[in-house]
């Protein structure tokens, strides 16, 4: 979605040289508004634009611009200028994005940074993927618990800009220590005693993550306890981070695109479906292709062990596809919906019974259903009535029998302590398709004579 | 995840009638930790305890409850205690957990609110599922320009708990015509000069919401300029409410939910999978497997067509669900990555030829490490090693043209303006399965004679 809305001007602004004017395009808007209104223009043009932004100011519309503008920019643009650029933007964004670029080119930044600032870096990048040191930024409000409401205010309106979030003051001991928090709300609220020590109203029972702890588990802490942001800290409580909501919004979209590829047989990507490697990506996806052609092998012995009545009723073959298909739908339905509800918490292992119960009436409905759209074609091809029941009577046991396994499978998995999302949508299929052929030949077996 | 620590415990003290202990057990802990260690008690049991906290302290636990447990005690507990309860929730919150109540007893609860909850609740159940003012809340501070920033601190110190958020000041002029926003950052910066007035700090480029917007719209607003709370407007730009950073963690939960659930052929639930009605549910699940049976039928027609071949060779029906599994596999795969990273934002519609280029180089190594694994199993099966070279060189074939209409077919949806999950795993599945039958038995056809 890109605005237009104002890229002539912005063309001829540069083309002028209309430093006024440039000037007050980055200063008047929202600086998320501004970064939509640049998305047209080339990397070049856009850094141009920047250059007449205030530095703080130009990092703040700098980090409202997708992802492959930013790296862009980053790529090419002069080191000395993306240095001061990158020591105003947030530490764990910076972090983020330094990953997208080449060593050669993290080299050439690297040296022109503040000391601090490159320590810093340094520590979050030692943080492996997928923990919650990897995403936390360490730039938040640590105060001291002696400190009165009026000095922890007044220490909040000088130091500002140097918080993510000021809305939560974290309480450090000596050591960095974490001893509480105090909300800014509170803060606030205890303006009329400005003498107040941060003690008197310190919250000790604070909600915390460790820094290698899975982020997934951070995320579902956030949530649970409707979290601004969450401290993060290392085995001896010693403050070392936070995380802050928006964060979070990102690791739940990550995590359940995770879970959506587990689902489709692919294993997580851990990087963007353009960015990763094509070989690498191919080996996510054959692994899977693999394992499930040996599933399918399956289906070929039982269909040769079957050879007879497939000899004598040639027009049995045809169906094949159209009821292991039918299985391996309904079977991805109900892996899908346990899954997705045990994802969201709103399914729990302990209402496994419930579940089956109403997988059991919603199968029989569901398998008549098609049943009956079964008996209609099958009359149709088959050389006798009598014949033709095989196909409506299979469709009902095998929807049935795909629903049972969709809802049961991932149950179990999760039951065993597996990730259920593993139990993969073509894995269940693929277990259908082998009991929907031996359903099938069975019922034609008993039926046709 | 029931924390059973405290339980005995809690148990004993209910059973003790011990008051003071009870009142300790409220107010010590924060109060999701509070909330999580009564997961184990009954509904009744759980309620009791809760009288033995002030009423805000007391919907301050109860909002940390799962949803089934909040029901259950909205359900059977004392009305006139229960609308005290709801006097205290959210706006927002209360208005969903009237909606998982019998009208009946919604009846019975309404009339013991103050009027002006009341008004609130019902204007607020006034707009449909899914829209910004179906998720939004009425609690905002809400100043006038002419507020100097120690004034508006007064004001937040003595309004802070009725309020869902103090971190945006919301500037209106009369009518509630919204003007601008101040942040509360921006408030305690401004410390220093307490006789400012808002009208100097206020940010007029603001963000919004309308009140019919769709909240997967409200949500990558959100996410896109990382805001705190997003006010909701009506068509006059009158401030009509606010929606939080942690209502828009659920929106996205929802929604890749559903598109979850609609790649796996199920039309959105709306609800909870363990809520919904069994026969709604069957509906959802039919429509769709229908739909897909109807697509399966033309593979019963393809292998009609082809009945000459099938007689010939009869071990050639043997790797018919071999087949096809594996060409709908890697079409789900393919689909899968490319919703995920429309959905997500890392894959746009102009990168279409990259995806393709991309998929193709793809999908023919996956097409001959499937077919090289085919070779092996075919030459145990196939009378001549020239016949068993049928199933390895279909099986490549497939693969490819299940990537490539995995690929392609969703990216064509979305050009249409359409939803990508709709084009779903099973039916791009469907399609392939009937490619598959057609690439089969014309390479049969070729090769054998």
């Amino acid at each position: 979605m890109v605005n237009t809305l104002l890229l002539p001007e912005l063309r001829e602004m540069l083309a002028d040289g209309n430093r006024a004017e440039l000037e007050e395009f980055c200063s008047a808007l929202n600086a998320g508004r501004t970064a939509e209104f640049m998305e047209g223009l080339t990397t070049d043009q856009a850094w141009q634009v920047l250059m007449h932004a205030a530095a703080p100011r130009r990092a703040e519309i700098f980090s409202h611009f997708p992802e492959e503008s930013q790296l862009a920019i980053l790529r090419q643009e002069d080191p000395a200028q993306i240095a001061e650029l990158i020591g105003e933007l947030a530490a764990d964004d910076r972090v983020d994005l330094l990953q997208g670029l080449s060593e050669a080119r993290v080299n050439e930044i690297l040296p022109l940074l503040t000391a601090a600032d490159r320590r810093d870096i340094q520590r979050l990048r030692a943080y492996p993927e997928g923990t919650a040191g990897s995403i936390m930024t360490t730039e938040m409000a640590k105060l001291d618990e002696n400190l009165t409401v009026r000095q922890a205010l007044d220490e909040l309106a000088n130091q500002s800009q140097f918080f993510e979030t000021i809305y939560y003051l974290f309480i450090v001991a000596d050591d960095n220590q974490l001893r509480g928090v105090v909300s800014a709300r509170q803060l606030v609220t205890a303006l009329r005693t400005p003498q107040l020590q941060l003690s008197e109203l310190i919250e000790t029972d604070v909600v915390t993550a460790l820094t290698t702890e899975d982020q997934e588990s951070v995320a579902a802490k956030v949530e649970r306890f409707n979290l601004l942001a969450i401290p993060v800290v290392d085995e001896s409580r010693r403050l070392v981070g936070i995380i802050t909501h928006d964060d979070i919004i990102d690791v739940v979209r990550e995590e359940l695109n995770e879970d959506a590829q587990q689902m489709a047989a692919i294993s997580p990507l851990d990087t963007d479906f353009l960015r990763i490697g094509l070989l690498t990506l191919s080996w996510k996806r054959g692994i899977w292709l693999a394992i499930l052609f040996f599933t399918a092998l399956f289906t070929a012995f039982a269909l040769k062990f079957y050879e007879a009545e497939l000899d004598r009723f040639a027009w049995l073959a045809w169906f094949i596809p159209l009821i292991i298909s039918s299985g391996g739908n309904s079977g991805s339905q109900s892996a899908t919906l346990v899954i997705t509800g045990m994802t969201s918490g709103t399914l729990r292992l302990k209402n496994w019974k419930t579940v089956m119960a109403r997988e059991w009436i919603v199968s029989m409905l569901l398998g008549a259903f098609v049943a009956s759209f079964g008996l209609f074609v099958a009359i149709v091809v088959a050389p006798t009535p009598r014949d033709a029941l095989v196909i409506p009577i299979t469709l009902f046991f095998v929807v049935m029998c795909g629903c049972f396994c969709g809802a049961a499978l991932p149950m179990i998995f999760k039951r065993l302590g597996l990730d259920p999302a593993l139990m993969s949508n073509p894995f269940v299929a693929g277990i259908v398709d082998i009991l929907g052929i031996v359903i099938y030949l069975n019922v034609a077996r008993m039926m046709l004579s």
